[in-house]
């Protein structure tokens, strides 16, 4: 369920599989594609939607997952492994997408990226850059063509001396636990900061770092 | 009202005015410092807390704000504009800090800084960053020693061009409406981003400067 005038319509621009419209009772809106638009009656929506101010437009989309096969030849893929926080889920995605990232992979244990709130945080990013889930993060890794970069908070190289213009792979761990200390990525990579540990979490070390890689390929 | 034994620690470990201690029926905590301490009867912390899921720990904190004259000097300072979301105001706080801003202000119009939810957001970086609120954007302008950046989603020069290595005041306005056009800054910085308009937020947006800010100024 998508829901949110400018989330449907983001649905429909992208070319997702939109099946049913809902309206709010009273309200008035057409989708851009022929599609089987319901009005709801007085009351129905505010029990339907999963917000306690329900959009007045809302619509089921059928989920539209890539293949980690699809990923092969392309450039930069973030990886969040199990993270399990809808708003950090829907921020990796805005971030992946305004960074220009090629794709978004959440590995098994991760929350549903088709889930109300993560498609909400995404600010409809879900629809916009290419998700694979349900994989396992070694399957992810074994992946051919990248150079995988483990994150965390306290060990590797400052994400400001590597060269991200290669094909890379940028894979960020669990909210509480972070990445396995034996996950088989190529190398690890931190965010040096001032002040306390684990003052950033984890889509803030994502924006941060999806951004460096997009400035240093920018750069000519 | 601050919320939970991580955050009532870090106003202790930064010397903030914590007034009373309040636990949870049964639980037991020790404050670092000797301050009165209330064992709360069955089911009232959850009346009190601002959250469904109350921590067992929670402390009356004096507000503690700095005042403009406090930012002569100092060479890093992030300025938020009408930040109406706590969560916004939260990660502004939490970026700053790790990225090594002298200060955050918070303009006339945006949220109470000292609200619960955006204690929590800021994850403690509260008590760690000093923080100005209840000023004119011009009045913080009007500060000698700095040039000030306006951020923009549509216009002024790629953050990445520029040099951000002497004092810097960087703005960054309402979640819906951005900046005055006629905000009097130095000069206006935007981010580049692929794919559509409107794909960060604004606590997204100070990420990526304030870490670019510090990227500049860690590089020798």
């Amino acid at each position: 369920m998508v829901e949110g005038t400018g989330l449907v319509a983001a649905a429909f621009e992208q070319h997702w599989d939109v099946e049913a419209v809902f309206l709010a009772a009273g309200h008035q809106w057409e989708a851009p594609m022929a599609v089987p638009t319901y009005e709801l009656g007085p009351g129905v929506i505010e029990r339907v939607a999963s917000t306690d101010t329900p959009q007045p437009v809302m619509a089921v989309v059928r989920r539209k997952a890539s293949s980690l096969e699809e990923l092969r030849g392309k450039s930069f893929v973030l990886v969040g492994d199990r993270i399990t926080d809808p708003g950090n889920a829907g921020t990796m995605l805005r971030s992946a997408e305004a960074a220009g990232a090629d794709a978004v992979v959440f590995t098994d244990g991760s929350v549903d990226v088709f889930n109300p709130k993560v498609v909400r945080s995404s600010a409809g990013a879900l629809f916009n850059v290419p998700v694979v889930v349900d994989v396992a993060l070694t399957d992810v890794l074994a992946l051919d063509g990248y150079r995988s970069w483990g994150t965390s908070s306290h060990q590797g190289s400052a994400y400001t001396t590597l060269d991200w213009r290669g094909p890379t792979m940028l894979v960020l761990g669990n909210e509480a636990h972070g990445l396995p200390a034996d996950a088989p990525v190529d190398g690890w990579v931190t965010i040096a900061h001032v002040g306390r540990a684990e003052s950033l979490n984890v889509a803030m070390a994502a924006t941060v770092l999806v951004f460096e890689v997009a400035r240093q390929r920018s750069a000519r």
